[in-house]
């Protein structure tokens, strides 16, 4: 049942395309599913993969369209004439289409929409186009199955089967009253064990979740997981049903930021993939490079100023990587349990508590790691003094780097910055200056230099 | 609609349970949804929480058990006997069930097994319990709704609404030969389409996705995401339908999982939230401390093999910092990208082109810092060759920290080993030493110190 992606196939897909075989190809390709069509154009060049679209019919090609990457489709999409891309768009849901003619220029969009023949479907689109691309009404779709409180159940059930063309999945059946306004819903479960002579009104359950069309995603995201929703209804400032999100186009969105999170804290600034060019890739990576570099220069600048110490005290500055790598990679640790923590809403209890346990904790972490390093000086025979100094010294920094690591995300996110950004090279850089020169600062206390 | 966790709710709660006063706390507790109740219990003591649990009748309760921490849930089960644990697991759903059961001791699972009034149920779980927690077989619900092909859709649609009883939703509905081997599927829209004399075998779908009980957890979410669906079929080794895995279980197995990598990636080992205790942070925390120590100690070892450059160039020295930490940033931002990308299966082309690909891109990155780097020495009035030397060095130190981000995890992966634990205090150390090593020894070189 596994499609298996081999280079046999793609070669031969290739000298079919070349042979203008059509035949063939429809052989090969007709009974794929949508998502293995996309692996194989992902295989192809842009001339091959757009011979293919224009060849299968719009259908199928609507659904291989969603599934590429942005990339190619924009390429792909720019082989195609705004009536080739309003066909495709005719068989897509409202989301999906309303997503694809996001990415067109403005002037493409209009000429796109005006060639869509559905003037119900071009309107809905058009209106999902004016929400906010991460809020409820800029993910969810027009597409839904909506009965009336007044309706019987044999009634709802021929409007159904009406509705429900347009509609790939019914998860819930969503009642409205005279107005429109969502008053609860209905499980097709339900609909299946009553007579069908019964009244909606009898049957329906008045408790439904909802979000309106200006929730954030993220909001929308922690709602349906926390509450396990498969679909939620959407609706407008006066209460009226406008749309609906489904789970699946979620999974897409709480995937995506739980890796945007973590290339943040990887130091990778914007969306990008290991296929992507090797341009886009540095854009991504090389500001923080850039950061990073100056927070390096910024060490430079800080142990110049200790340099009586290089004849005296030269050990310290040996030290320096190990100082820096123990502030980074603490800062980081405490920034990602914190980011985490605010993206599932569960840090609680009050500031001061928090502080408490997360010296706490760097205490213990510290002690026992400026204790391997005392150890380690009585080993290969330094001076206890100097020891002392530096494993001492080490556990402030550790602290130190702590409270900055819990506290610079705590911060962010109260001030509605996404704290995620200060998980990576940002805390890293910060806590590199700022622990070598405490290193230093309460090393010359103590050994006096 | 928004339920709110007041501390004003929790102390009213806290003084009825005081008070044992059982109707006030139904009449505030009866209408909330169970994931909210979990979010009060959170927030009372063991007593009160198991209080609040028997009162509650066990169809609310064994929903609200599951929402639950781990830690918490453990505690509770732990007061309760086990006969009222059987009473809760009666009413849960066979997957959540046995995932209830694994956490309890051996004997006492047979204790509680055997006080479950329902065989099958029982035997559902029992089965469940056989297989890897992490494999289709673990994940799985044996609840499901599954039709024979001889049957006509009139007798089917009676048979569904009494099997439906025990299924919480119907996605999909299962058909399967007279051996119980599954060929096939039906969606309740198509049942309601038809006339109800039609036989099943004429208008089911014989093309269906499906996997192996023992198909990896990873790979089930694979599969899932990819073809966008919403449950899936799990088969035995002979192909007969044993259960099946539906998205809402998966979402959060796809979340534990991207969690888990950025959590590897920060240098945290064990899955830890910012309510955990200290004790619990520390162990998470405190084993990748002490490998980055050992990398640490590691270049103050490199560095006095360095030490006659003290005198002549002690600038070097100052510049460790700044080396160590394009060296593991570079090295992290590789991982992190490989390591997403092997996740969501798109790392193809060969391992050449790869290295071509990073090389090219470590060589953009790294010439426009050393560019900075030069930059940086002439402002300050730097020798020349001095800074030439820190340039280049930390040039080739970029472009070898790109290569064992890049190829660390692929070799990793190609071994069967998560790659995610490469990208985190692994990579950054190991780079940090060798990063270290051959920046001294090309300024060395150069230098002729």
């Amino acid at each position: 049942m596994q499609f298996q992606l081999s280079p046999e196939l793609i070669e031969k897909i290739e000298i079919l395309v070349e042979e203008q075989n059509d035949k063939e190809l429809l052989l090969h390709l007709e009974d794929l599913h949508h998502a293995d069509i996309a692996e194989i154009l992902d295989e192809l060049n842009l001339d091959e993969a757009t011979y293919i679209i224009k060849l299968l019919d719009s259908e199928k090609t609507s659904e291989v369209l969603m599934e590429l990457d942005e990339d190619d489709r924009e390429k792909i999409l720019n082989n195609l004439s705004s009536k080739e891309i309003a066909d495709e768009l005719e068989e897509m849901d409202t989301d999906d289409a309303a997503d694809i003619i996001a990415e067109l220029s403005e002037e493409r969009q209009e000429e796109v929409i005006s060639n869509i023949e559905d003037q119900d479907h071009a309107a809905d689109i058009k209106e999902l186009l004016r929400y906010d691309e991460d809020s409820a009404g800029g993910l969810m779709a027009k597409e839904l199955v909506r009965v009336r409180e007044t309706w019987t159940v044999g009634g709802c059930v021929r409007e159904m089967r009406r509705q429900a063309e347009n509609v790939t999945r019914v998860h819930s059946i969503y009642v409205v009253d005279a107005k429109d306004k969502l008053i609860g819903r209905l499980s097709l479960k339900d609909l299946l064990t009553v007579d069908t002579k019964t009244k909606i009104k009898e049957i329906y359950i008045p408790r439904v979740d909802f979000v309106n069309v200006h929730t954030e995603g993220e909001e929308v995201a922690r709602i349906m997981q926390k509450y396990d929703l498969e679909a939620i209804p959407v609706v407008d400032d006066i209460g009226r049903l406008v749309g609906r999100i489904t789970i699946d186009d979620m999974v897409d969105f709480i995937k995506e930021e739980a890796e945007k999170d973590y290339q943040l804290a990887a130091g990778i600034s914007q969306d990008v993939e290991a296929d992507d060019t090797i341009w886009q890739l540095s854009r991504a990576r090389l500001p923080w490079l850039v950061l990073g570099l100056f927070g390096g220069l910024g060490s430079v600048y800080i142990m110049q100023g200790f340099d009586e110490a290089l004849e005296t005290f030269p050990i310290l500055f040996f030290f320096t990587p190990l100082i820096a790598a123990m502030a980074g990679n603490v800062g980081v640790q405490s920034s990602a349990i914190i980011v985490q923590g605010l993206a599932n809403d569960n840090i609680r209890g009050s500031l001061f508590h928090r502080l408490l346990k997360e010296v706490g904790l760097s205490l213990l972490n510290g002690i026992a790691l400026a204790a391997l390093v005392f150890l380690f000086g009585f080993i290969v025979g330094q001076d206890q003094l100097t020891s002392l100094a530096i494993a001492l010294s080490m556990l402030l920094v550790i602290i130190v780097a702590a409270l900055v690591g819990t506290f610079v995300p705590i911060i962010l996110d109260k001030r509605g910055i996404d704290p995620a950004i200060a998980t990576g090279p940002f805390i890293t850089t910060s806590n590199d200056i700022f622990g070598i020169f405490l290193f230093f600062y309460i090393s010359k206390l103590i050994l006096g230099f």
